[in-house]
């Protein structure tokens, strides 16, 4: 028995009886295109007839190295003759002659495969038919010309200059701007003349088709297709299929029509057709944009069963791909033809909402509906974006200044400022600011939350701007290489551009990308009932609680309206950093003595409490985890090399100094900076992020935990005699033996029981540890015998795990790292399954191990990382804590861990 | 039947019977003492008779809570009448009256208890019938007085000035210096105001010994020994025996001695007794000082037999407890007594030469020899110490000035140089130096090694100057708080001493003291045959192996010389610091082409090649781990605050400067400080520690580790050709990345390829890396396929496992940590067996099993500590690497691991 070569488009169901069982084996069979356009004939959607010469034939081929086997030979023969019969047409006949495309169709879309030749079938006898039959010659002149273009560069592997130079040479010659002017006779000499250029261009036209289908075998071996194998990982031995197709045509007079439609709006989900389309044209005029294109609304109108048709057929396609499709369609006097269908492109909106209308119209399941709709995607509805048109005129006018890392997302559009206190009077006074810095600092924050957005042309994904920026939700690009600032002259430059303070500048913070001007944003809306109904369905798969990390009240608030269950890190020293508390917590740190340091502590007290307060308030009975000071005192300090030079500025100004109040004044000035510097001298360090920081600074200076700890119980003895339950949990850093946690754990409760005493009430508390360093995973089964809860501080603990800096690295050699594939991602925003997963997996089981029920996070940047959130869930861990920003992401991304998990 | 409550010296068989099995169930029950002196008795040394009362009874007593019982009182009552037997005498008989003293003696020593009471016996009876007995009535009040006064002190509870006042105003009363001449018929009035004074005297010997009993059960319960138990972990249920002994007498006259004996030398351990003797005089007389003592020596002339006695039970005392032992002995009237015996303390070379000498006499065998040496013993054989004598001299003198932490052993004495370039000429010019600095830099090298001693006010164990000083056996004292640098002033001072340059200062390193001025020192030999003999035998046992971390050939040769059987470390960056090559690198780092870079390098090349050469001729045929550069480039630039300094410096001087030519020459000084301080700015980090180096210098310019790799291929060939057998193996730092490994392994094996065959020679390598962040410990089955050895980097490995700075933290939290207890130990001495400890042996297993015969060693501080290396070999790495003159304390401490293991 002969081994069949050829499928027809209407015969699917005997493919799928030699192919085997599945969609995915007809797909190796077919490639995907073959496949595709027999799964729609056999829907009953209009397709132009064809037929699929398949892999195996390719492979067959290949294997021989002897040109187009005589059975491949008589099945094509036998296709061709089925597809006349069935087009009314002859292929190669001097009447009514067939004309067919020729198209490579492997399983995978590949680029560097030969791709198409359309119009075989012509010659000088089909042409005259053609002319007879449709009466247009210059269409058929046109036709041939291509044809004979298209065979020579894709199917004898000439350079398509040869052939383009011939039409402009026509064009010059006839005074004329484009092809689409030059008249018949001059498109009849032009085909003359390709022929002469291809020189090999047969008459037959089965020889054409069969040296198109050699070409396109043959092209799987081809170098470009080889390479792209490799590098995407896909085998050799699929090989590549060839689709032969009748020939439709849109420009054959005013009842021809070529468009596309989607079968909703790709903008907003909304439903009903939308698209465009060209009355007497081609495809490609329609996507090139030399004409203009008609909206499908028109298309009603005009043609009203046409688009009745295209309706219903949408319709079919969608119930069958249960998804939003995307159609490519040509009316051929008259008759509509589907060219082709895929899943439809669309904004994270409409994702969201055709995920959501398409469960209540029956089409999908909600589990299919939250495992759709990418988790990035909802991130767009909490920020504004930059509008669509106003970018690509942006980019147009050259005004796209230039792309770093887009740590924070979402648009924002000001004036530059290039310090914190401008940014915020420019604020105050009603402007829109962009701050623009090398890099940020904490005593910058102030003017980081007054800006719209931020700028820095240093610092990596977990630089000070960055984590700033993203807590709060400011948009932000950092470590923008090729922006220069210039403080002292107070001015940047990018290449030749140069930016003074006052100029507008716009950024995108989802892309990276930074322009110069006002361009326009637009606001989503996170209230989108779509949205809320895709998350509440996402909330129902879940396993993962998710809190976030929240410093103030207003965040928290926040993060409860985007569904936190809870703040799963509340970083104290962010509170000390307050403009007005700044100088008390300076005097407690440069005072020497403990009682010095307790007075300055007692002011904090009550300012500390009320944020606790507020927090417990926000929460409303959700746990709320409290981490002890963690950084480094000098970060409270202001910096070496600032306080060096304000010394050395005091002393030049003692030798001109004027009078001897000025002299006095200035040695008082001096004298401050001096002990100021001593002091942050004192505390320098080598490697801070190494150093006194964490329950370290519990350890030295016992009284600071102690404060926090009764601010910590005065707050919650204040809420509960406001009625509100407070659900404290304390948390220590940077542990990394066991003693230190026992002894703040002692200390802890000792000044729980005095406030709680002393208040007489009853607060339900836990204590536990942040899990930050290699050791403390290490020794997790003794800190599980003293901690309620686990956290795990992924930041800190891919750093010590690597031992990279991550504000060093990830503006330097991180990024080398990633550019050239030594690492396959940055450990710092999806984590590193193999060192630091394998250190959270131990810490957890000899955790869980040593205390049954013990409560475990992630609080690090993870927290907020869908792949890291599904690793998360994959581990058992109890839930998760991210910014109040990507609280939601968080929510459908533990849906689809668990959607993932169970199936 | 009746409980035996006291066994009797010469009933040890009946109390180990009662006891149990072992000498600890002995030890138990009779307490220390008592078990010591029954264990002397069986051996028939000549002890005076005497009994314990046991443990058991003490307790018994304390449980009853009402006074003796009288079965107990019974028992010492036949006892002594038992011990009159022996020795003729009667217990509060007015002839021959038998005196006894009183002493505590619990299993474990222990302060807090009640001491002792001597000449228990005496009233005014039997003090007259000893006047008769002895007729000298001074000996005998003086003998009074003193049990009036211990009992009324010890028994009684009454304070000691009571009756040391008595005493004083008689001596005033008499016009005499000493107690000692106070004439019989004071003492005699002395007794009875004593007696006045204590009130409770009882005349009844008996009720005397039964008090003294009562009082030495009831101190087991003071409050000052119940504290010592709960701060020492001794049991509260041991309970205290009480030794009752027949009292003997120095001081009867010309035939009478007391002394002190140690069985062989404890300076030098030379065989034959040592010790001082006293005619007619007490034991306290001999240890106090008061009088001229005379070496046992004389003792053979004065008393041969008792001479020839001593030196037999010596003999057998060492025969018996199989250890040099110190003796204390009384001879009264010709007959000589054992009052002790007991281990002797002894210096280090004795304590050496005896291990060895006993195996040589059969007294022990090479396993015991080996074992009873301190690892820290033999360090002592690599450094000159100071002299004991002139310590003593110094510390009476206060001039002590002050501890740090004693990083490097060894004496050295010189005069002070505040900076490294004085330090150098000075010792060009023939003298000793000490330098003294705040802290030490790569660029202070130079003066380090001129330098006889590094004393430094700042950093840890770990600091730069510790690890110089340890390298290269500098004795060195570093973090000496006290001591305040002022370089501006070229001077110090502690407290009030001031140190100018050019005064005489002597360190300790292996003690940490500095003292003022020029002490005596004393240098001891590394060659010593006993030492090599203990070595050998060590060796012998040990499965460890011990190579040394040597960066230049002269310190491989001096390793060889100590015993190392290769190179575990040679630190590449050390050779890049040399004077004359530190501007070729700093040329290479401030070039911004790789060709320029690569210009600089090639200059290298052939110094680095020499020094390999030099390895592999001093190693003969032994591995030499050689570690690409590590270190951040920023290393081996000036700090940038020094740049700035000479910015600033260079302005100011431009503002007064003179002429065109000064103008001109600062103008160019200044671009090129500038131009040096960019590079120096764009360099720096927040945490170089965890920042661009090791093997990510490697990624980012390859060219670096390419030209490391030619200078080892080619120093390879030469020694080939030398006859030399090079087996170089190849170390990548600081991998935390399979991927890392991988492109370095690929690129050394290029350039390997390469010179090989351009030089047609064969030269056997290995390729492996460190492992020295706890990623590459988790990720060690991964590495194992591309790293032939591990090398465990225990200092930074313990630096990222707890998240700790050591230069910050070794002489900051770390200490109070240390000081507090939080931390047991210090991790950067000892390894942490429960962190870092897991790592490495998680490693050690998936290293072994994705590659079988994996080479494992330590190349950290650790390789040098005996408690580390105990844990090595328990957990079965291959070898230790450590400093050359930690090579023979490390063979000891290898022999030592295996025999315990073992045994």
């Amino acid at each position: 028995m002969t081994k069949t070569w050829i499928y027809r488009f209407d015969q699917l169901a005997d493919a799928e009886k030699h192919a085997g069982g599945t969609w995915d084996d007809v797909r190796r069979l077919l490639g995907g295109k073959g496949a595709n356009l027999a799964d729609m004939t056999r829907l009953g959607i209009p397709v132009p007839p064809g037929f699929t010469v398949t892999t195996e034939a390719c492979l067959a081929y290949l294997a021989e190295g002897d040109g187009l086997p005589d059975t491949m030979v008589a099945q094509v023969r036998d296709a061709l003759a089925s597809v006349e019969q069935m087009t009314d047409r002859v292929f190669g006949g001097s009447e009514r002659p067939l004309l067919v495309s020729c198209r490579s169709g492997a399983k995978f879309s590949m680029p560097g495969m030969m791709d198409t030749v359309l119009n075989i079938g012509l010659n000088d006898e089909t042409a005259e038919g053609l002319i007879r039959e449709t009466g247009d010659e210059r269409f058929v002149y046109d036709s041939y010309r291509r044809l004979v273009q298209m065979f020579g560069t894709v199917v004898l592997g000439l350079r398509d200059e040869l052939f383009e130079h011939v039409l402009a040479d026509a064009r010059t010659r006839q005074g004329l701007d484009t092809d689409a002017q030059l008249p018949a006779v001059v498109l009849h000499e032009i085909v003359e003349r390709f022929k002469g250029i291809a020189g090999r261009f047969p008459e037959d036209p089965f020889e054409q088709l069969r040296m198109a289908i050699e070409a396109v075998f043959t092209s799987w071996r081809g170098k470009r297709a080889v390479d792209y194998r490799k590098a995407a990982g896909i085998s050799h031995d699929l090989g590549t299929a060839v689709n032969v197709q009748t020939m439709v045509f849109g420009n054959l007079g005013a009842r021809s029509v070529t468009g596309v439609a989607m079968s909703r709006s790709g903008a907003t989900g909304a439903p009903g057709l939308e698209g465009d389309f060209l009355v007497n044209a081609q495809g490609e005029d329609v996507v090139s944009g030399t004409r203009a294109t008609t909206s499908l609304d028109s298309l009603e109108q005009a043609f009203p069963e046409i688009h009745a048709e295209l309706t219903s057929v949408a319709r079919r396609l969608e119930g069958h791909y249960r998804d939003m499709q995307d159609i490519e369609f040509t009316v051929e006097e008259g008759k509509l033809w589907l060219l082709q269908t895929r899943d439809g492109k669309r904004t994270a909106q409409a994702a969201v909402r055709i995920a959501v209308d398409m469960v209540h119209e029956g089409l999908i399941a909600r589990e299919d509906a939250v495992l759709r709709v990418e988790p990035a995607q909802v991130d767009f509805f909490l920020h504004p974006q930059l509008s669509m048109p106003s970018r690509r005129a942006a980019v147009s006018e050259q005004r796209l200044l230039g792309r770093g890392l887009n740590v924070s997302p979402g648009a924002a559009v000001g004036v530059v400022a290039f310090d914190p206190d401008l940014a915020e009077r420019w604020t105050g006074e009603g402007r829109t600011v962009i701050l623009v810095r090398p890099e940020t600092k904490p005593d910058d924050v102030h003017g980081m939350l007054a800006a719209e957005g931020i700028v820095t042309s240093r610092g990596g994904r977990t630089s000070h701007a960055a984590l700033v920026a993203r807590q709060f939700g400011k948009p932000a690009v950092v470590g923008v290489g090729e922006l220069d600032i210039d403080l002292v002259r107070r001015r940047a430059s990018v290449g030749a551009t140069l930016i003074e303070e006052g100029d507008w500048l716009s950024i995108d913070g989802t892309t990276g990308e930074i322009f110069e001007g006002q361009l326009d944003t637009v606001v989503p809306d996170i209230t989108d009932r779509w949205l809320s109904t895709l998350l509440g369905w996402a909330d129902d798969f879940r396993r993962l609680r998710i809190r976030a990390n929240a410093d103030y009240p207003a965040d928290a608030e926040r993060a409860r309206s985007y569904g936190a269950e809870g703040i799963g890190l509340c970083r104290t020293e962010h509170m000390f950093f307050e403009t007005e508390r700044l100088p008390i917590v300076r005097r407690m740190i440069m005072s020497d003595a403990t009682a010095e340091r307790r007075a300055a502590l007692d002011e904090l007290l009550p300012l500390q409490r009320d944020d606790f307060l507020g927090l417990f308030r926000a929460m409303k009975g959700r746990p709320v985890v409290i981490r002890l000071l963690d950084p480094p005192l000098h970060e409270f300090l202001p910096q070496h090399e600032e306080l060096s030079d304000r010394v050395t500025d005091a002393k030049i100004r003692l030798r001109v100094a004027a009078s001897l109040e000025d002299i006095d004044e200035l040695l008082a000035r001096l004298s401050e900076d001096q002990t100021l510097r001593d002091r942050v001298d004192a505390l320098r360090e080598a490697n801070p992020m190494l150093g006194l920081r964490g329950v370290r600074l519990a350890m030295r200076y016992p009284e600071i935990a102690q404060m926090q700890a009764r601010a910590v119980f005065e707050a919650a003895c204040d809420a509960v005699d406001e009625g509100v339950d407070p659900r404290p949990e304390i948390m220590v850093p940077l542990t990394s033996h066991a003693e230190e946690l026992r002894r703040v754990r002692a200390l802890v409760e000792k000044e729980a029981r005095r406030v709680l005493e002393e208040r007489t009430a009853e607060v339900d508390y836990q204590i536990g540890t942040m899990i930050e360093t290699p050791r403390a995973a290490l020794i997790a089964g003794q800190l599980a015998k003293d901690a309620e809860f686990f956290s795990f501080g992924t930041n800190d603990l891919t750093q010590t795990t690597f031992a990279i800096s991550r504000d060093d690295a990830e503006a330097g050699f991180l990024v080398e790292y990633l550019a050239s594939g030594i690492l396959a991602h940055n450990p710092f925003a999806t984590i590193d399954t193999d060192g630091v997963g394998v250190l959270i997996d131990m810490a957890t089981r000899r955790g869980r191990d040593a205390r049954a029920g013990l409560e475990i996070g992630v609080c690090g940047e993870h927290g907020g990382d869908p792949t890291s959130i599904a690793w998360c869930h994959e581990h058992g861990l109890d839930y998760v804590s991210c910014s109040p920003y990507r609280v939601p992401i968080a929510r459908l991304a533990a849906g689809q861990a668990a959607l993932d998990a169970a199936g």
